[in-house]
């Protein structure tokens, strides 16, 4: 008998993602996923590759959660709160979105409006000492998709001191499937194919979800959306404390953040991330230089914005909570090409 | 202690994609893997996907396979009758390659070149009396990427008596690894982004190959090179025996034939197959429908060519031969979007 | 003083392709352009490609186009019947949209829904006799995209007696602005890159619209979505009356046909038709062969389906109906890659 | 009798754009086009998109441009130098390679290698004082791809004294055509469809040229490959000199560079550039705002890297060493979707 899993938001393409992961999980049985709109129809319907899946989506009432182990929130910014408050105190629960994310409540409130529903443990396991408090907690918020390969890239520098926390700068580009699955025409193929265009410039609701996790105090962020459906690359450039730094240096200190972790990789030198090397993975991909020219440390990170940067990590959060291998049910391997 | 497994042409497209599913296999245990030209290298540098594997890529010699159970052939064309004869014949073999599919030595020179290797045992299991003979075989030959697709669609058709096997026509679209990792202009992503353009007109070598698999008498085959990375889509229309035919019948044929199988998926009805939902899969989806203006059966296939197509076919056979649940390693399920 | 110029429907994909091309046509003043729930925003806004083009988009109303040489009507079909009967006799026509174009109003009925708002001359010029025919017309109904694809490849092979009329099989590929700019999921960016899929199997409502162009008599046409925004393949297939036939026959039928006209190409013998290479243009691009296997006549077309599929063939049509050259404002060659 | 030109190295990707754009110029002849391993060939066999251009590229010999009144140089790196000496004096030369461009001997050594050829008058007419330059000139070095979406970014912002020279990070991505049209294995279509990946981190070798046109002193610039054929989408940070700085006063100081120009467009507010919005042009779009939490200003641009970037930039600098509209035989419109 395994670990009953719930999904709230089933329908989306976290959820979906979801739904692959928990039935290829071999500890994790799936008992119960919500939708809204799509409530009542086969999950075979709403996600054509999951053809196989005998599940009917059901709306996301108090009840279908009952007898869960487990509930994963995969819901739109600002309806995981008062989901969360109706579920059963003794299911665990790892949230997908970002209400539960920011310990500062006027931040949320200038980034995502309305009330602030409380800061949970922060799922983000491969911060020092996050993997302990995830493994102790019932509620854990899943970190955001360019949040977790910004902080993956930034926050051993600025832990060991390598790095001036006042003055990063990121640029981030993300495949389609970031903005989700909502029908609007500037993410229609036609438009975004061929293309490359920034977003949000200036003010990503990611920016204070960053400064919290890696403690950065300035940061220009940029977000730019990209041609492909999954994927997403961020380059995290900031200046170092130590105008003599090597790129040895930089990637010496990635070595020992991530040398025993199995879903981060810092590549052999010279070989850059590519995004597509993650594509399906729960693995991040590294690679560090200084920059001959201005003397700024660069840090590249790769990910899958849908699995290490949603539904893989929250998967690898929930693995920690019932103390199974942390890797159980994903993929340390990208599909590619 | 697993089932020992090698990977004769590990570093091409098929190769890097049988040492994922058979890094992902619960009883397989790859043992070598060899490579021409990137001898000597670690497996993620030549398939960074594969970060975390840690192999090196070795030269083809005779003694590197010699302690495995099993040896996945996955060569260029015209190069697996030499490597497979020099194999210990306790080894059993699956071949990727064309070399042992026909039986006719006649078509293979006409359409290869060269000397016929002779016929294998060929794998495809969902033909009728097909899984019974791989499961006795120790040398198999895995089907061509456009056979699978053509023969899962039309094979019921012909052998149900419901269409004429003499007026075949089949345009199928194929990603561009189905083309290989060679350096070539044409294949250029600059080149190919944007495009749909047909190649080898009037003449493939996968002709000879549907026809013996399904009993076609007469066939039209026009391949188009689309701009994906995997998949094909076959579109195969066939003059019905009886002018009177449904789309009822035709898929009522297709779920008898496929009805009981974990990896052959007949659509609900008004849902027509997407490539991208096999992607990374082993599963193939087929609709099937009547046109109303000539009265030709139209069915439509989908598979990943690497996965349904090459690899994870090839890792269904093998499974069979070892008795092994058939879908072990194997995902039934799209990485989508 | 150039030629008066408005554009009913300039919002869409189409309409937009207008736009830039009457833009840089010598004879051609845009004095209108009109859409439904854009109006009142700037041309730069809504077609972020045409900035530089100062133009407000208004409502499509009576008066608008009081003053017009030539309207184009680039609206959603079964809209450009009422449109056009209140616009001044005194104004030449092009309706892009699917009205105007078969001469059985019971195909239309069944095809398209509604009442038939009846025929005009048929724009597609390098029918035999129809570039005459348009020359005199106030009032031409331009192709269809996959129908001019269709008809160009397939109309010689008929009209010399070369091929049987009742069986021809169609398989055409299109990119996603074909399907238009309103949201919808399916033509999401995540959802159409990497894939490729059918729809409207078996009945699509341009099989009427070949018919009467080309005279066949048995069409079977399978339309495909693919992974690029512009662009359409179709391969058309049919039996040969004379069984002896060879893909010089079939070239020199098409040399025939074409070799006088300035937007229709025979590539060399050996080049087979890319998508990309028409891209922007007004240009199609055909080849052909004789299967091997089954004998039957295999020719490709290559165009743009919102250059020649479109705009640019309802620009050729103006061009004629003014007596213009008739590559006027129109570019021969496409933007690749 | 037109305007004689030349073009050696035809056969790539920036030549053939150049002779798309030469043959719809209103004032210019093409004479000569030469290639290297193409010579003897058809241009419609070397560029499908150009079917319908009746030419032969030849080799680059001496006499080959004897009489031409301009010649374009779209050779690799290093090569134009030895072309160049053994033009006639009489043509006009425009090179698009890198060769000319650099006033530093020693930044040329140490980015390219070799021997450094000089400098000629650099082919950016939109910075101050240089259109009259280029007017007086007949030798240009037209500006490289990066170069001029990062410099018509930063330039404004730097002269105006709005932004610190010394802290400028560049991340501008580009589509593949920008890596030429050699046969090498990481820019197959397999590899880069559905992939983001940077090179050459750290040491770009348009860093020495954006600081000689820009007066940068200290610049980051990562390069990133993206999944589409054209485009370059650059994002451009600076601290600015006075913290109270507003995207207003931004804004201000580039519609006060560019309001006079017809190729490069301040995007109206809240509208940031899309790359696909410039494909095939000769324009460049641009967006400022000023980052909430960072302080930093952000300029986004977006070209095409062998429109503006190339060939069209090339052709805008000989329209003025011509005396021509400067937009003849250009496009300010591009080709979307």
């Amino acid at each position: 008998m395994g670990i009953r899993i719930g999904v709230a938001g089933a329908s989306g393409y976290a959820g979906g993602e979801l739904l692959r992961l928990i039935a290829g999980h071999p500890e994790f049985e799936l008992v119960a996923a919500t939708a809204h709109s799509q409530a009542g129809k086969p999950v075979a319907v709403v996600h054509p590759h999951l053809t196989g899946l005998d599940l009917i989506l059901t709306e996301t009432t108090p009840d279908v959660f009952a007898d869960t182990d487990l509930v994963f929130l995969a819901l739109p910014h600002g309806e995981s709160g008062a989901v969360a408050a109706a579920l059963p105190a003794s299911a665990k629960v790892v949230d997908l979105g970002a209400d539960h994310r920011l310990h500062d409540a006027a931040a949320w409130t200038r980034y995502y409006g309305g009330e602030h529903a409380g800061a949970w443990t922060y799922g983000l396991p491969e911060l020092p000492g996050q993997r302990e408090l995830i493994a102790g907690s019932s509620r854990v918020a899943a970190t955001g998709c360019y949040a977790v390969a910004t902080t993956l890239a930034l926050a051993p520098l600025l832990h060991s001191g390598l790095a001036e926390p006042d003055d990063v700068v990121v640029v981030a580009a993300s495949g389609t499937s970031g903005a989700g699955k909502s029908a609007k025409v500037h993410l229609l193929g036609s438009e975004v194919m061929g293309d490359l265009s920034p977003y949000k410039v200036g003010a990503h609701q990611h920016v204070p979800e960053i400064k919290q996790a890696t403690g950065a105090t300035g940061l220009s962020f940029t977000p730019v959306l990209a041609p492909m459906p999954r994927g997403i690359l961020a380059t995290v450039t900031a200046k170092p404390t130590n105008c003599d730094i090597t790129a040895g240096v930089v990637r010496a200190v990635l070595a020992d953040a991530y040398g025993d972790e199995p879903l981060v990789h810092l590549l052999p030198e010279g070989a850059w991330p590519h995004t597509a090397a993650t594509l399906g993975s729960a693995s991040a991909h590294l690679q560090a230089t200084v920059d001959v020219d201005s003397g700024r440390i660069i840090v590249v990170s790769a990910i899958d914005n849908l699995g290490r940067g949603a539904a893989a990590q929250a998967v690898q959060c929930a693995n920690i909570m019932f103390e199974l291998p942390e890797t159980s049910g994903l993929s340390v391997f990208g599909v590619a090409p």
